[in-house]
């Protein structure tokens, strides 16, 4: 079973790789480039087994305990 | 106009920082998590504007210089 985590930095907290980004877009010439959001996203291949109860929740612990930083981070799980 | 887009490395090319996880979670006592492979997810805000196909157009060509390795890395842009 596949699974897809993205991990986005909560709002409000500042994201300078982000800013850098849309700067340098200016000054290479793209007029269009108003902000960007830097985040991760994980494909989580999970092994196959009856208990897809269990599966998911023992995702959520991987996603909050390993994945996304709680303090500054939030997560979002998709399942097929 | 928001969009995102997805960078994720090239099937076959080796995720060194995916394994990593992967094998740090089974220390850590998670029993399912098979595989881990990792992106980076932007957030992109376009200026407003009545041109939607040209601000496609830069958006993709900012996703192709500026976001992506295109040597080992593929893109996904999803407009809302």
């Amino acid at each position: 079973m596949k699974a897809t985590v993205h991990v986005t930095l909560k709002p409000g907290v500042l994201d300078p790789q982000g800013q850098t980004i849309q700067r340098a877009s200016e000054s290479l010439g793209f007029t269009r480039i108003r902000d960007v959001r830097q985040g991760k996203f994980f494909e989580v291949e999970l092994a196959d087994g009856d208990d897809t109860e269990a599966a998911r929740a023992e995702l959520e612990r991987f996603a909050r305990e390993m994945l996304a930083n709680p303090v500054i981070e939030d997560y979002r799980i998709e399942f097929p």
